[in-house]
């Protein structure tokens, strides 16, 4: 692989990463076609899955394809489904090699993408910018591998870890430049979730504002009995944008299937919706990537099964004292030992707030 | 003014900050004198507060001091204290001009430093970078001013503001670099300061370690009833390294006085040690900078009574629950416009920790 190989399939995964949150259940893929040293196709999956990034960049780049170097963040497809199989797109454009930064794990393809190219002739190079790749296709492939999506914690927070006052004031800890970029976050999600307290405390939209024109996540709320206003700005916008509600086995979700609410049985454990059941019950309708916003006790369940895949830490400078509302409820942590641990990712001043991303280490 | 004259005021404030923590109950003053275009001397004032900056810059430049230009962040001294005012001495050496970055409002000096070196002939300027040298003036500035030191309170915590676990562990939160930023953030202090509970629970040394050669800072502790281990860490090194007890009106500190402790009677507040009038007992002995390190009590008595004036956060990427010790005890707050709010002034990633510096708005 040379420097330009790198430099087309880094060009290939920011592609990719246009579709986060607007492709699902597809994965978001990138594709750049090189003919020479100019390129001549880009494509990133489109909205709602397809057409698939291969094709789009295809398109682009016509007959120009014949004898072309392809860049693709994941495997070809190799199953028909409402589109034909893009490795026989690629195959019938004639390009004379592939570079692939990852395999794709779905039974569909698992190999038979990439088998496909080469029994047509086609080189085919497979691993370059692996790790990255893997990274951006997070969500699918957890999905595809462990019937479940990634989840991406958000704390917002005072210095001291205070969503609320003691009164229960919220609005607005953090600025107006925070409040846009956990918007960015949600239109890179499949979904955002939060827990029932915070559904009834903050009656929140969990919308995407003000960034043109992205597919809305689907919205997500955990509540073991369904004891939630059915008045709120959940239900009441449900038929515009989807509301799934995730309850417990003795709830009764008829009233909420009536206002267009999508209800989905998951199972108890520690008297509480099972939040891995929660995410398998969403895995199976399509969703690879789930922005949880709260509140402390949906995040320290998620934190205690070891279901965070990634952290984002926003820091208001204001200090709201033991008295205020804790953005972690209780983890049963004694020794330090014990105690989730992540590393620094990033690390940004965004307005007068503080923005942190983390990996669990 | 010049660029060349802004460039050796940067330099004389540069040499000024080596002295903080080091040279009290004096100020941290830089000096730089320049014949030409050729630094000839450079001055910071010495440990435990002399020789000034002044006098070791002439004694660096000797006779090229003659006709040339010294840039000075504090107004040079009047008064005939343990050695000559450094006045007498820039007009004995003959230089030309004085560019002084603000006054020193000292009642000693207060104008009359500027003045009879303008009565000896000298050109002086007065408020070139006025408002750096404030800031790094400010505990100085504050004890003359107002009475007391300035306040650097340091919150160390988990990501989500815990300072130890439910079962008391605390040790080691963050990471090893960022311990040694704590050891550099003590030595540029006069003092450290810490509530009973924490001297109580970490048993703590509050010392600089592994920076070379410091002046060590005063260890001070607040503890209304003195009920503390007298055979803990801070009582028996007292003779070696300085430990003020600031007290309440009712406690007895002979034991404390035979152990070499000084003992501070302080005035209550809401049943407290006032944590103004500690402050102000620190002051009266001299003291211009003191860094809190806790625990969640003594922290947000000093936020409550607006006594912080800078405020260091360490967040390691740790998650240790709402049943963690919190870093800041309850403040009383109810609506978020009362709450305490903080500019960020610098943020930094230290080892697997990020540092933010944030001043109060």
């Amino acid at each position: 692989m040379t420097a330009a190989d790198t430099r087309f399939m880094t060009l290939a995964l920011a592609l990719g990463r246009r579709g986060m949150g607007q492709v699902w259940p597809n994965p978001a893929v990138g594709c750049v076609i090189v003919q020479g040293d100019v390129i001549v196709g880009r494509g990133t999956t489109q909205r709602g899955g397809r057409p698939h990034a291969e094709r789009v960049a295809l398109d682009q780049a016509g007959d120009a394809a014949r004898g072309a170097t392809v860049y693709v963040t994941l495997e070809p497809c190799a199953h028909t489904g409402k589109t034909p199989p893009c490795a026989d797109a690629l195959i019938d454009a004639g390009v004379a090699r592939v570079i692939v930064a990852t395999g794709d794990p779905d039974p569909r393809t698992a190999g038979q993408g990439i088998a496909r190219l080469q029994a047509a002739g086609i080189a085919v190079d497979l691993g370059l910018m692996r790790r990255e790749a893997e990274r951006d296709h997070a969500g699918f492939l957890k999905r595809v591998t462990a019937g479940r999506p990634v989840v991406t914690l958000k704390l917002a927070s005072s210095l001291d870890g205070r969503i609320a006052t003691a009164s229960g004031e919220s609005r607005w800890i953090t600025g107006t430049q925070a409040r846009r970029a956990v918007h960015a976050l949600r239109a890179r999600h499949d979904a955002v979730m939060v827990g029932a307290g915070t559904a009834r405390a903050d009656d929140p939209m969990l919308d995407v504002r003000d960034l043109g024109d992205v597919r809305q996540p689907v919205r997500v709320v955990l509540s073991r009995d369904l004891n939630l206003p059915i008045n709120g700005r959940l239900a009441q916008t449900a038929r515009q944008q989807p509301v799934w509600l995730c309850h417990g086995p003795d709830a009764n979700p008829r009233d909420w299937q009536q206002a267009g609410v999508e209800t989905l049985a998951c199972d108890l454990s520690h008297n509480q919706i099972d939040p891995l059941s929660a995410l398998r019950a969403l895995a199976a309708r399509g969703i690879t990537r789930v922005l949880c916003e709260g509140g402390g006790h949906l995040a320290a369940s998620l934190l205690q099964a070891k279901l965070v895949d990634e952290l984002v830490v926003i820091h208001a400078g204001v200090a709201l004292g033991a008295d205020g509302l804790p953005s972690l409820a209780g983890l049963g942590v004694r020794d330090l030992a014990q105690a989730p641990r992540f590393r620094l990712d990033r690390l940004s001043q965004i307005g007068g707030d503080v923005m942190q991303h983390w990996h669990p280490v």
